[in-house]
């Protein structure tokens, strides 16, 4: 939600600018020459301690002297004096300060200390900082520029910037000035002491004039309160997010698979696909995305009509397409035979529609008007590489009606440079995406095709209401928990049968596990519960048994378990002679069905992640797994299962027969919910997850975990 | 190897243009125009059948009217006429044609005809043809412009570029006269009715001004062929490939997963590899990669250094290098000493190192220099965003001369637009690859880290010689495929004995197979080969014994064998009640190791592939496969191992213990060539092929293999 304190960053009746300079080689000078003179309606003080005049004003001398009104306080000294000035704006009776000087944490300890008290400080005079440094912020509508870069200024636009880097800021508001695109506004939020991306994404979104939001990030502040807000903004507007310091992995100590695979990565996708954010992974890629979700209706489906002069780029076109999961429409007869209608008899009427290089800005418009009226054809991708007779530009002036009067997107791949350079400008004023080569419409198509898929996803989880609360047995959960003796360490391990029945009090079924203390009760024990039998090790040092050949399966006699138990001491004894024992674990063999891992990871941004795909020792190889935010919807639940080979897989393939999905899912609701209850829970896995035959269940069959 | 007949079309003494115009909307006139102001050194002679003058030249009436010299004829006439004037280009000579003009074989079957139809007169008089329907060629140092394309036409450069594309012919050289880089040759192949993409990039490989070759491609003429010419092309020049048409993939019958996985895409990718050939996936990066490749010294590895004035970009940098497989330079202590010295305090001197917003071009240039030193940097990524205190330009000033000192590859990242274009000139004009964000520049350098490992991959091939020729008994294997019955279809399958022992016969280790033709028999072989044993159903009619429960393993007993001879016949009738049994295979069971696939399929455009990977049931599903053309090198058999999942866990992982590599990469090269000594192999796949311990050998279990 917008926090009220914030609106004086965003519509102030007058700014301060302390540190004001005549010397236009200062960043004080350029901040006051861009405030003065971007039109900003309302009042501009310059303040310096020196005093002087600046474009015809007064330079006060302090901010104590600046009259009536006053909203907003820029403040460029050098850091030092910083402390003062704010003590000065808290007494001025200023709520929201910029600071843009350098010389905070950024510079070391030092300058984490003087930060650290720049924010108490303001806290303690109510005051909302943004920075310290950073460039500052504009906004194109209101207008106002306040931040020091050198003009021209963005042309006024629908797409929002907000950023932790200003190197990029400035980079994106030269860029996107020769691109031919604006932007809204713009944030730079430097070292975040207050106002974080997250504060900032709410407030922007606010703003009628943003129709997109557009996000540099090098982390995020709070992941589970940025994730909150986010998913209430992506409903009415889309927001893109380039994230980096993607290889930066803080490596720890994980105990399970799940722990192993999860990792900062993982928790933002998840994240990010809860929220709805579009994750870019290049710059253009974001601003290419921004452009075609600011101006083009959602499509209503992936089939795209590709129409173009030459059959070379229409090839190009259909390979980006379908490499970003669109695919080519089928068009229908009366289509076709309207357009042969229009075309040479030599012109291609498969999609992609050929209308070979003699076609004309007529051709061009009525062809598309064609293809848009067809109601297997979700949207358009045209290609105008320089037509041969005519101007680039009379066929832009000819589609442009043709694409405003559409309710489908249209993007144009305009391909060349001089040759089409007034068609560029022509697209560029009716708001209809251009981009210089078929792959990048390609790619803007494929994102307006997630959005508006996402969008139909929320209206669904809408309409189908809360998810039923899964019966669980908190209170059991909870004892078992609490049975358990103060860690001693950071993490944890709990016994394997407490794990199990921590499992079964959240409804999770597991498969009985009886220990043993020596060969012969392992014998006896196989003998109660019948053979085949499975034996597992049980040591608290040992995380995973099976890479110390702690496992044995399929045990057929009272021989053969007693031999097995000597066999896996003797193991253990080879690859971790200091292990402790507490002897082996007895478990009937269960046969057939398909086999699964199923994990819970905390985060330490996020919150509890849950992991599912294909199990056993070579899950971290093969990594056949996904992660969403836990508790899961029942959508993500699905989502898990559908992007992952061993989820697909349960539906049956070839030979291997289907096996219950349902309770999967359910296992994944269920273990996401006891790892959402239980902060205490670092990890939680079971490995493997034995699933039987359609309507059968699916049963833990053995499981870790860890607490911390 | 460049054809000698080919040469007149790269530096003709005269050329004859056939279907001149004086009416300047034809493309008649705009062919004259190019030629005659492209500076061109030889004769233009003008050929209209109406005459009359152009440019001050005569129109002679017939090419036969045409004095010397005469090298080259460029045909522009209605596509009926010009069977009659390739007549007259024989009788007068003439030994090397282009037809630009449309309607053959991409109007339809008349057109068609008519294309084999001027075909045939040019090869009965001996001419070349290059076309009909393209553009036409040009080379920019000669010069010679001969194509229709409005002016300008491109810069001089060492990048060539061979389309199959006219249309994206005349869209790049617009593009690239935009972005500031040169071409040095330019083919339009058209419909390739003679000569083809592969004869013209042996020609075009031959031109001292050409650094790098580009080909967008829509298929190869002959793959096998292609390979080999583009192979001997790559160790001097390097090539990249657009090639679209990526999911035109013709559906065909298949008999094996390795069919079933293999097709166009894989095969393209194989040949690629052995070649050479690096193929980009869309136009920018084909040709942000050329420039690259033409202008930067080959890297040493892959440790780049960062140098940036700012945070944001050198994040972006660097998770750009790590998504690429670059890494970041850990540089030396002396380096980070020699940093320090010149730089504040605050900047930070790991790698990225930022040198702060402050940062001016002798720093710049300074802390190049120092990084460039550095023996543990291989190569540098420059960012440079419009500086605050400076100008771009100045800073790009500074960088050059230190650039062209080095023997190390420099790409810059100029982010922006407006405030850095001089710099861009700069840049441009030195020879030295700009991108505007860093992500395109990092993939630059992983580029040219791929196109360094290659040359040092095949100086290693080199090095260790000629493969020793593999011990087959090819008289047997013959003898085997040959006793055979005449293939009936156009796809036989083999009989499983057969298949086994045509492996042997290649010295491939196979499990003795015994068909029993009831229960009672299958009972008697399994006592007679040892318990437990695996049954398999024997039926010409199934090709996946799996897919009808026609597998059975691990039976200890007659009673189990006898039983499971019944389960299967009874499995089979339920699932394909009118399939053919000729009985059981009885096999022992050999037990533990790991299993992998490995398959041969004969492509309709490469000849035959290898494929390895996971096997099993699921190999369709999982896709951990790779593909190499057969037979293999031994570098290519390591690479299929080392490129899945299934060939790194042969080296052991977790609990798996290591398996014997060594033998399955006997057995890739031993499959590998047999398929290619037996052109009737359609397909072969041992699936699964036991890997045992290491040094123990890897056996193949169970194959199939179908003729055509």
């Amino acid at each position: 939600m917008f926090d009220p304190s914030l609106i004086p960053f965003f519509a102030p009746r007058g700014i301060a600018i302390v540190g004001a300079s005549a010397d236009p080689t200062k960043l004080g000078y350029g901040l006051a020459r861009n405030l003065v003179h971007s039109n900003y309606q309302g009042v501009v003080h310059l303040v310096n301690h020196k005093g002087g005049s600046l474009f015809g004003r007064p330079m006060y001398l302090s901010l104590l002297e600046v009259p009536d009104p006053l909203d907003l306080g820029f403040v460029l000294v050098p850091a030092g004096h910083v402390p003062q000035i704010l003590h000065e704006a808290g007494r001025r009776g200023l709520r929201a300060v910029v600071v843009g000087s350098g010389g905070f944490r950024e510079v070391g300890s030092d300058g984490a200390a003087l930060e650290a008290q720049i924010l108490e400080i303001a806290r303690s005079y109510g005051i909302r900082l943004i920075g310290p440094n950073c460039i500052g912020l504009l906004d194109t509508h209101l207008p106002l520029d306040a931040t020091f870069l050198p003009p021209p200024g963005p042309l006024p636009g629908d797409v929002a910037f907000i950023s932790h880097s200003g190197a990029i800021c400035a980079a994106v508001i030269d860029w996107a000035r020769g691109q031919g695109f604006g932007l809204s506004r713009l944030v730079s939020l430097g070292n975040q002491a207050d106002v974080t991306e997250t504060d900032v994404m709410a407030a922007v979104a606010a703003d009628p004039f943003t129709r997109v939001l557009t996000l540099y990030l090098e982390g995020v502040s709070d992941g589970r309160r940025f994730t909150t807000e986010a998913g209430q903004i992506t409903p009415g507007k889309p927001i893109i997010a380039l994230k980096v310091g993607r290889f930066a992995s803080g490596q720890r100590a994980v105990a399970s698979h799940t722990g192993a695979l999860a990792g900062q990565e993982n928790a933002f996708n998840a994240a990010f696909r809860r929220a709805g954010v579009i994750r870019a992974e290049t710059s253009e890629e974001m601003f290419d995305w921004a452009r075609a979700l600011a101006w083009c209706p959602p499509p209503r489906g992936r089939a795209i009509a590709v129409l173009t002069n030459a059959g070379g780029p229409g090839a190009t076109a259909s390979d980006a397409l379908e490499a970003r999961g669109m695919r080519l429409a089928e068009l229908k007869p009366e289509t076709r035979v309207a357009l042969q209608s229009a075309l040479p008899p030599a012109a291609s009427l498969q999609n992609p529609v050929d209308m070979l290089a003699s076609a004309s800005p007529e051709q061009y418009a009525g062809c598309l008007r064609t293809l848009l009226a067809d109601p297997c054809v979700d949207g358009v991708l045209v290609i105008l590489p320089p037509p041969p007779m005519y101007t680039a530009g009379a066929v832009a002036k000819a589609l442009i009606p043709v694409v405003h009067a559409a309710d489908k997107p249209v993007v144009v791949a305009l391909m060349g440079e001089r040759l089409i350079q007034e068609a560029v400008e022509h697209f560029r004023a009716a708001h209809i995406p251009e981009y210089r080569f078929p792959e990048r419409a390609a790619s803007a198509l494929a994102t307006l095709a997630a959005r508006a898929e996402y969008l139909k996803r929320i209206q669904a989880q809408q309409t189908a209401g809360d998810l039923p609360a899964l019966p669980v047995d908190h209170a059991r959960a909870n004892a078992v928990l609490a049975g358990r003796p103060e860690p001693i360490s950071p993490h944890t391990p709990v016994e394997p049968d407490s794990v199990m029945r921590l499992l079964e009090s959240y409804g999770i079924p597991t498969l009985p596990l009886d220990l043993a203390h020596s060969p012969e009760e392992a014998a006896r024990l196989a003998a109660q519960v019948g053979f085949p039998v499975a034996l597992k090790l049980a040591s608290p040092d040992i995380l995973h048994k099976s890479d110390v050949q702690g496992v044995l399966l399929n045990l057929h006699d009272e021989q053969e378990v007693a031999q097995g138990y000597r066999q896996i001491l003797h193991n253990l004894r080879q690859a971790r002679p200091a292990a402790r024992v507490e002897g082996v674990h007895v478990q009937p063999m269960l046969l057939g069905g398909q086999e699964v891992i199923v994990g819970a990871v905390r985060d330490i941004q996020f919150g509890p992640l849950v992991m599912f795909g294909s199990g056993g020792v070579e899950v971290e190889g093969l990594k056949d797994v996904a992660f969403a935010l836990a508790p899961l919807t029942l959508e993500e639940a699905d989502f898990l299962l559908d992007s992952t080979w061993a989820g697909r897989k349960l539906s049956g393939f070839r030979s291997l027969l289907p096996a219950d999905r349902g309770a999967v899912r359910e296992v994944l609701l269920r273990l996401g919910q006891l790892a959402a209850d239980f902060p205490q829970i670092a990890e939680i896995e079971i490995n493997p997850l034995r699933v039987l035959g359609v309507g059968q269940g699916a049963i833990a069959l053995d499981a870790r975990a860890m607490l911390s």
